[in-house]
């Protein structure tokens, strides 16, 4: 099975917007199986929408079409569909009681305006957006199957992932595709490059995928024996976690965060943060996960000197003969708050761009933990703009928690 | 002047790789006037760039190929070029120094696959290329002006600052292209739409883009008397921006918590920050701001209740009284968190997707302001997944201080 992509909207002709979705798509489908050939994005014009679905290859059999679903004059894709397939748009009850429902629990006036995305190509199907206004459709012809989503990505994603791929899974079902995705960090794409090279990969392909917070290894294969298919990839798999062991934090979608999660969880630990470099990031990445009111209590964002006196008891005196960024006030950091908790963690660094000097460079990280009364201090260099080195900062401190939360639970296990 | 970009490369397709190159071009290309109308992303395949080269529209002047032009087995670009042309490749010896050049000076030794980088169809003219190996091309025919580029971005773009932008501008010298963005928060594009539908806008376009936090509204025009076409527009975003000033942070590139900084160093005003709900992220985007430490003194995540208690003076009444998501906590929480600074701001709220009710649902919110000592509440409602509600929480927040801020300064000015 093959498939055509078609992304629609003037703001993605004029270099503000990158096709994000696209990209997405492009993934979703290929972890079931399905191959893009093609896509083309054009504008809110209707001759090229139409234009460009009298052009599709013939032996693609999926088409899916995103954006220009809004109430606006220049969201025109739903008539420039109705005029290809030459079925009347009809008002849409469901899709109108959608609106008004969304708009009323939103505690907004409803507009007029809004009714077009009531009109529905006759012959097509609704698909269900909780998200947003515009209710994506779906329609299948001799040939193809055509899902028309709107181009607001979280509204496009949820569709993708609840609708439209198990849709095409079941379509697809005699053809077994299985993937495994091994998250690494602090090791790059290079070196993984030359450690997998040694191995005999048959049949297995692998994908190198800069992320963040570091290479994603995607392990692929397809075929139509679904055990063989599944053995070869967990193979493969086993054989390079073997390898790369203390890179590794996790397998497939789990995220940094949620691999600290299940450890505090498991093993019943709390823990508060102490934040000056990173201003809130690693605490906004902490409450991402829903229920980790469990472990997480607290984070001080202490961006002043005086915040750290008075709120986590770092000493004026440390301050004055190490400075703000220093070994010392790390630590003074991570104990005056990781009282009450069985872990602390804290940093103070430069994100920069100024601040920093021939001594303590802009991108100098120093990262304080607290893990069952144990200290540690870890100094960390990243080089990058004020955005990257904040982001940088976090990841590192996090898998720094993340390491020894795992040393920890092994000398449980031992 | 119309343009068609077709973005080169099975790794486009796969979802591994976002296409950022046709956003830079056609930014770029949108910056002197030209118009992009279609980006067609395609696999390294001979048929599929022959065809696509085929079924380029009449009117469109400008093609910009990209990717596909490197040393090894998958990189077809030229042939495709040289078929679909007519044109045999040739030998070209500037082309095989460059390379020869280029290796020595990075001390590498010379690949023989790089040979085939020097085959160029010919006709066409080489664009140098500082930075690797392969050299663009450039071709004009009666109706278009055809450039290949690598693919690797930096390559890319240099060939495109240096060279296609110069070509093209001389080509385009009668055309003035200007722009405004007017930035809006709390308003609808439906909304805006109707209220800018009323206007008597002439040969001036308005694009409407739901970014992070708002719409934004992009005006633009091209003409060819450069005082005229900036006339026209100011005086369109002159008179929306009267119409819809409530709804307005700024202009152009400046973000929420830029225009919020700008107002606090002004005024030389001090704020800090007690989050719940938002977990850390809007002290996360104040700290995103260079020089936010002349302003932003802290921010007290207090997850848990017990921190509410010690941190920030919550009293337990309150808390057991009202709930820790109620106007009375989002008060008190502002009131202890603003001691010392002129401004505090405060959230507690329920991001989801568990802990909601019926009388308190997932996706609510209140706001804690307090400036000047003066102390505000607000009400928020978000329809979302557990992130962007933490996301839309953190935005409003911030602009419920930013119109706050805004008053306290028209106040001042009178």
């Amino acid at each position: 099975m093959k498939a055509e992509i078609i992304s629609i909207g003037d703001e993605l002709l004029s270099g503000l917007v990158v096709n994000s979705n696209a990209v997405f798509i492009s993934e979703k489908l290929f972890s079931i199986g399905i191959e893009v050939r093609k896509v083309l994005t054009i504008g809110d014009n209707n001759e090229e929408i139409v234009e460009s679905l009298n052009s599709l290859s013939k032996d693609s059999s999926i088409v899916i079409i995103t954006g220009g679903l809004g109430p606006t004059d220049d969201d025109i894709t739903r008539f420039a569909i109705s005029e290809k397939f030459n079925q009347e748009l009809v008002f849409n009850e469901k899709a109108f009681s959608h609106y008004k429902a969304f708009y009323k629990k939103k505690n907004l006036k409803y507009a007029m305006s809004n009714k077009v995305q009531a009109m529905i190509p006759d012959g097509f199907k609704v698909i269900d957006n909780p998200l947003g206004t515009a209710l994506g459709m779906y329609f299948q012809d001799k040939n193809k199957c055509y899902f028309i989503l709107p181009g607001v990505p979280a509204e496009m994603e949820n569709m993708i992932k609840i609708f439209v791929i198990p849709l095409l899974k079941k379509k697809n079902k005699y053809i077994y595709f299985f993937q495994k995705i091994i998250r690494t960090f602090g090791i790059s794409e290079s070196k993984l490059f030359e450690i997998i090279k040694t191995f005999n990969i048959e049949n297995v392909k692998v994908a190198y995928l800069p992320q963040s917070p570091g290479v994603d290894l995607k392990l692929f294969s397809s075929g139509n024996n679904k055990e063989k298919n599944i053995e070869k990839v967990i193979n493969i798999k086993n054989a390079i976690s073997k390898k790369i062991t203390e890179h590794i934090y996790g397998y497939d979608e789990l995220t940094l965060v949620e691999a600290i999660a299940e450890i505090l969880i498991k093993n019943n630990l709390t823990i508060s943060v102490a934040e000056s470099c990173t201003g809130g990031l690693i605490s906004d990445m902490i409450t991402n996960i829903s229920g980790c009111s469990l472990y997480f209590k607290k984070s001080i964002v202490t961006y002043s000197n005086e915040s750290k006196i008075s709120l986590i008891g770092v000493s004026k005196k440390t301050l004055e003969k190490y400075g703000a960024v220093s070994k010392e006030v790390a630590i003074e950091m991570v104990k005056g708050v990781s009282k009450n908790v069985n872990i602390g963690l804290a940093t103070t660094g430069i994100a920069g761009p100024t601040g920093g000097s021939i001594d303590k460079p802009v991108g100098l990280l120093f990262v304080g933990l607290v893990i069952n009364d144990i200290i540690k201090v870890k100094k960390i260099i990243s080089v990058g703009n004020r955005l990257k080195n904040k982001h940088w900062f976090a990841m590192n401190a996090l898998y720094f928690l993340f390491k020894n939360l795992r040393a920890l639970e092994k000398k449980v296990e031992n």
